[in-house]
């Protein structure tokens, strides 16, 4: 049902210097499917991360965000028990996983990051990926990036990886990322997670500058249904294995880059949004900040009665129109305000334009991706946010789940 | 489909001395069902009232609260248009009923309050109204509320009117009410009104204040879909041909008695709610102040995930928990919140009551009414809100309503 996405294909995702990944099937939810993923990480490497900023946080973001103060020299992600909503002994558990990787890999407990993902409020089962471990470790290869992509997957349909080449002034670099969600929370499991590796050299703290603003055009400009996980994180690595980026203009050229991965994997995510039919991009413009912007889009995001008209094709004015005007914008003169709908003005100065047929607004949304555009016209800012619509199959995803 | 939701009784429903009532079918949308109601009030009523926050108000509504300066002395009220997202034209529309309103009343233009619901962006068909006016003259007496409650239906289901008397210090006086809505936004149909009359002799500062309050604790602490509507208005009227109401002790019986009226049509509301199959009524205890409280009765009521797990009957703790994380209470101490459902304890200090049983948990949500109640030990402020579950109906109703 996945709108518009294909699984990755192997040979598209570049290897990263420094970088090495192994998967096993450690049977922490159900047997034979790939479960457990190491990432080992060579010496030196710059890490930098984003983490959920919902309240009832994980036990695994909660000692991954200690451990991020370390020389980071490993990954660890389990799907199929996300650790959450766990309390203490949670924390004893993921900090007992780290213990079992550093291990394995010859490197100290606060130098490996654990992130998981799954049913939440059952406690992780150590021994089973401790037992597993082994299995990754033999695995650990650079060319192994389709294989974690299908790891670390919960309910999603299709494996979300992405690899992109840029050229530093020092020569080329690559930024290859993978991720996992199906709606923001997807029930009981605990969502979304992102990686991001590139060879660049580049500072820890310029990476975390770059991770943070890619993650506001990405990971952040996403909602399936405004819900925010437990478990949310996204995490770049930079192995500095190939070309420096320090300069302003190279710098620009890595976040673009990564960026451009980190938007391309959150898109994905909304592409396989729980019963998605449409992937709809809500891009709001001539606000007078970015801020208000992204509350007017966000406004339209969340709309339930937007996202219908989206599942049903319907241009229905009034609802986006009534989205407008309920985002809290106190000072909004929707006099002003214009709506498009691709290219098709639907509205203009706050009213119907005379000269749009519906016909126009139906064909413009038959089309399984479609850009709803509002214009403010009281300054020069923008901001862009990704969605899905509302189905029959979003209830009965997310009805039927449990039972 | 309204859960447990009956039409009043008109016997049940007292006159207010001061306040007649007459509809009529003018045919605005469709012809041959009641679509217009006038409410003459008698000189020296004290009326106040409450509006939509939404920036794409209708042109009514603009209306309506200029002429609230004025000594109110009639509201016109007709179904099947909104008369809003039509600019400058719907004022002047607007006006023009009032006007209409006001020659057959025998007073002026700005003594009488517009109100309109239905579709949106269509202009107001004045003329038909101004058509229909001297059959509602003609049928304007003191016991028609339950065919006014009728009149102002517009996808509701069930008309929603109640009645309640109380005891003031100089006698007996009558708050009775009327109110339409289902879904915040029905579509293209914009949405709640709620009229409520007393008897008792009130100053317009007192009413306002209680009407505010009423407001607050009533249709303010409803969410079907967390849309609000371009239309939404609440009006208070107090014709003083009762006991006065001046003391503390009086205005305090009056207002919890028009609370009490308002609460019950705002619940009706919710009850009729767009593919409704569960009324829920979700309590937050232990904040540090009201704002806190609602703001995370709220996040548990506007979340999908939330509201489909209560649809199909599942105490899905994870989902609940999640919310309240969500709920943007940045000092908020997770390990010490508790949740119940009914009597039901589910969630203790932030985890899972060790003693709590799903059974527990399915039994008492498998009833069309269920309190969730959420103690967040952090105060002693609380907040109610009550909203419905997400169903197939409503994605059906909302994405086929036009087509």
């Amino acid at each position: 049902m996945a709108v518009n996405l294909r699984a990755p294909d192997p040979a598209a995702l570049r290897t990263v210097d420094g970088v090495e990944l192994g998967v096993a099937r450690a049977g922490i939810r159900k047997p034979g499917r790939r479960d457990l993923l190491v990432v080992r990480v060579a010496p030196g490497a710059a890490v930098a991360g984003v983490f959920t900023k919902n309240r009832f946080c994980a036990a695994p973001v909660v000692v991954a965000k200690a451990h991020l103060r370390h020389p980071v020299r490993a990954l660890v992600v389990n799907t199929g028990n996300a650790n959450a909503g766990t309390g203490r002994d949670g924390l004893a558990r993921a900090r007992a996983v780290c213990g079992a990787v550093a291990a394995a890999l010859g490197c100290r407990t606060q130098q490996v990051l654990p992130f998981s993902t799954g049913v939440i409020m059952e406690p992780l089962p150590v021994e089973r990926i401790t037992a597993g471990l082994p299995e990754a470790v033999v695995d650990l290869r650079a060319d192994n990036w389709a294989a974690a992509a299908e790891a670390i997957m919960t309910t999603d349909t299709v494996a979300k990886a992405c690899s992109r080449t840029l050229r530093l002034s020092g020569g080329d670099a690559v930024v290859t990322g993978i991720a996992k969600g199906s709606g923001m929370i997807r029930p009981d499991m605990a969502t979304m997670l992102g990686f991001v590796a590139t060879d660049a050299n580049v500072s820890k703290v310029a990476l975390q500058r770059i991770t943070k603003a890619a993650a506001e055009r990405s990971f952040n400009a996403i909602t399936v249904d405004g819900d925010t996980s437990t478990n949310d994180a996204f995490v770049c690595l930079a192995t500095g294995k190939g070309p420096v980026a320090r300069s302003t203009k190279d710098l620009e050229a890595l976040g673009g880059a990564i960026t451009e991965v980190a938007q391309s994997l959150a898109q994905a995510i909304v592409r396989d949004g729980e019963g998605a039919t449409k992937f709809v991009t809500v891009r709001v413009e001539g606000g007078r900040n970015a801020s208000e912007c992204r509350k007017v889009a966000y406004a339209i995001a969340h709309s339930p009665l937007v996202k219908t008209a989206f599942f049903a094709g319907d241009p229905n004015l009034g609802r986006i129109l009534a989205a407008i005007g309920n985002a809290g914008i106190a000072t909004l003169d929707t006099a002003k305000v214009s709506l498009y709908i691709d290219q098709v003005r639907v509205a203009v100065r706050g009213g119907r334009d005379p000269d749009y047929r519906e016909a126009q607004g139906v064909a413009a949304m038959a089309k399984p991706e479609f850009t709803v555009r509002v214009a403010l016209h009281r300054g020069n800012a923008a901001a862009t946010v990704w969605t899905c619509d509302f189905s029959y199959d979003y209830v009965k995803i997310n009805a039927e789940y449990r039972s």
